[in-house]
């Protein structure tokens, strides 16, 4: 505690503790300093063993030079600059802007009125329309509009859910292991308990009915009160994608326990091997074939504009939609969420894009489709790039990339390198991703941050960053480290 | 509770308590019935004595036909879509953009990357910057960009704040009474203690230092731990605007209790009696004449792009600066704002703009002067037309409109309308607002949603909806129920 700390109200002592208590790796120490390297480098003669900070820690496509889809913002930019509209010509035969793209502003700005007003607090009516219809075509089964809450990224919605849930310290929450460290941070801060259950590295990192089982169990044989279950599919940082029959147990063990099933979807075009089968498509199926055992599961399912081939974080547009929750409960997250007001409008706007985008035969298809493939294909061959390079290396182990837009591989370190982390105050994780980041300006993820089985070390990484030069650097070091420690 | 909340995992008696307490009146009941009529009216033949409803509810410029400031969304239309600056051409000859439009597009883009990229979580680096360099022009004191955090609208960053100050149920926080109820709804959630202090309504609602002592007195004797206070300053929803020596007495009291000083400045710009005297400013002075005295004082200060001629509340740009602070409570802070990635980079851009807006002689300046000062002088004929309705009307009081866009009027209310009230179980207040809703399709907020003293009555209005014929409908609406229950 700092000496000029009793002169002040607040010190480290007696701020909230469960804010001091949340962890959140991804833009921690190693994101500080890989930030602290890019300013140097900024400003030249850095002395650096490397000319280009690759931040691989953090799913920020855009950053790392991920083009913006033309549709959206030709959009975008009429709703932010209306009087635009009144250059119909200009826009067409000198900006290239297609007639669908201004007939969507239109239909935007007669929905929203301006994206400078405030919206309804779940957000504008029009879009969520467009948000249930993009779920029917989805899944084969009808959504409600009202149902829908737009929300600012995926992050927010978590927050508002799990501010619902968590009622007492007692409250535990199922989340898989590894996971997205919002979901512990988040706990931590509402004073509720994880309940930890791990994913299965051998089965290219999915659920495992089992873990979970066993899990829950203890966690009520302690007396924790268990209300929901978290699940990431595709996963984060594990990069699986769940088959169906691993969607149906966890429904089924949600129904039998009634837990909330927490489904964070925002990987759901991100996928490479397989398709994807949503949360709310399976349950409602599984509620045809067997009515009375899934009436009430409550399922809260999230999507974002942040990834798959959007990748507009910075807009922190999203939704979640909540399917058998009761209505007195429905309405504490309605009053929870007007306290905030609303989720950003021109964000709004962009989730409307990006579940009703150009559909064939319109005027803005072809680019659309062209970008959107390119984009798709561009990740695919870097994630598989990456995979091989992994391949290649002593001591580490990575299952084939599914979905999402990370790698999570096991490193076996030397015991050399465990002792001189222990040294350092470090896990062997954390010291190895230092070391990477100190000789190849890549910055990565502890497996520590997001949680692992005892005795096994990971790191996360993004396949985002273009080009495949940055693999090399981090193949190298890799042969380097181990020769160092061996 | 529902017949059926014994099926599912949450119901109304099992989730979160504290959410169940916050309440949140200005998006409550009358708000959703408000909506109801909209939406009956779009419909048409919606059978009710009014063709429009009137949103005086809420402070949201845009949706009651402010116009939004060209050069910011001219800035903003560029920053969506950054291929149009090939054109220059033909933005500056056929679509009637400036040179500086251009040029700070430019230099944004450059500082931020892409509009669609998570930026830093406390906010881009040179945006913080520019924001630093305002409230030094403003203030005739240094800022430091390390200090600015850029939030999603001022309610994000009390949020933030809150979050932090709060440890224990037994933590309280001075809120001014008339408030705004983002802060007793916030420390509902956080299960911490609002301690009340009364504005005084006899002196144009402005702080009382006495009134503040009492609380805070009575507060500790009782064995609360208060850390903080807050002061809305221009006031909402009273409209008032606070002397220097006000602020100064705030400010020594702080000082003296050690209490974190949180300055709500969102409406520093709508002024219209004397001038803004910002909490930053005013503390710098005072730690020139006596450095020991307030050395260690906790400043808070909020800012946002959603009131004053800006009025974007859509785009959820805002900033706090951290005064005084320590060190390892800022880095609690940063960690916190860290979870939610970072406030959305369009809403950031638009701060830029607030902060750093065209200077006399650049190209866009005429047009922004003019756009500035006449929603300057048509908000401040608006308040004027409304005190002056307020005058006439029996039975009620109204302070001088000094600041903000609001005005928060005292009804004395006859008996015979109390006892209408308590038959339908609501406050004489809010009966009255259903009425003048159900009336006239002017939706205002009853007093009772913001905090007034016992045994006194109140609305808000804010003064932001165009022309003055709804005025008419107020006043003829107060004169029927004056008859009717007399």
């Amino acid at each position: 505690m700092s000496s000029t700390s009793h002169l002040r109200s607040l010190n480290i002592n007696n701020i909230n503790p469960h804010v001091k208590e949340a962890k959140y790796a991804v833009r921690g120490e190693l994101a500080v300093r890989s930030e602290e390297y890019r300013a140097k480098l900024a400003k030249g003669n850095a002395g650096l063993p490397f000319e280009k900070i690759i931040s691989a820690n953090i799913g920020n496509p855009q950053q790392l030079d991920q083009k913006p889809i033309t549709f959206f913002r030709q959009v975008l930019s009429l709703l932010e600059y209306p009087p635009l509209l009144e250059h119909e010509d200009v826009l067409l035969n000198q900006l290239g802007y297609k007639s669908d793209v201004l007939e969507r502003a239109r239909w935007l700005l007669k929905t929203i009125g301006s994206v400078g007003a405030y919206s309804a607090s779940p957000g504008a009516v029009g879009i969520k329309d467009s948000v249930a219809r993009f779920i029917e075509e989805r899944d084969g089964h009808p959504s409600d509009p009202k149902d829908i809450y737009l929300s600012a990224g995926a992050s927010s919605g978590v927050n508002t859910l799990l501010h619902v849930i968590c009622s007492s310290p007692n409250t535990g929450v199922l989340v898989p292991i590894p996971q997205y460290p919002l979901y512990t941070a988040s706990l931590a801060v509402l004073d509720a308990k994880c309940v930890p259950y791990y994913l299965d590295e051998s089965k290219g990192w999915g659920t495992d009915l089992e873990a979970i089982k066993t899990a829950y169990k203890k966690a009520v044989a302690e007396g924790t009160d268990v209300r929901a279950i978290v699940i990431i599919n595709p996963g984060n940082p594990t990069g699986a994608s769940l088959a169906e029959e691993d969607v149906k147990a966890v429904i089924e063990f949600a129904a039998q326990e009634k837990l909330v099933v927490m489904a964070d979807e925002v990987y759901q075009t991100n996928v490479f091997i397989g398709k994807f089968h949503s949360f709310k498509g399976v349950l409602r199926n599984l509620q045809k074939e067997d009515p009375e055992k899934y009436k009430y599961v409550e399922l809260a399912s999230l999507h974002s504009v942040s990834k798959g081939m959007v990748g507009e974080c910075g807009h922190r547009g999203g939704y979640f939609e909540l399917v058998g929750f009761d209505p007195e409960v429905v309405e504490q997250i309605y009053k929870f969420v007007s306290i905030s007001l609303c989720a950003p409008v021109i964000g709004q706007c962009l989730v409307e894009l990006m579940v009703n985008p150009p559909k064939e035969g319109q005027p803005s298809y072809p680019l659309y489709k062209q970008e959107w493939d390119g984009i798709f294909s561009g990740l695919k061959k870097r994630a598989t790039a990456l995979y091989e390079a992994f391949q290649e290396m002593e001591g580490v182990e990575c299952q084939v990339p599914q979905g999402s837009m990370y790698l999570f591989p096991t490193i076996n370190l030397p015991a050399k390198a465990v002792e001189a982390a222990k040294k350092e105050g470090r896990s062997p994780d954390e010291f190895y991703a230092f070391r990477l980041l100190d000789a190849t300006g890549v910055c990565v993820v502890p497996g520590a941050g997001f949680g692992q089985k005892e005795n096994t070390l990971h790191f996360r990484t993004t396949f985002l960053a273009p080009g495949t030069e940055w693999v090399g650097r981090i193949t190298k070091f890799h042969k380097d480290f181990m020769e160092e420690f061996r």
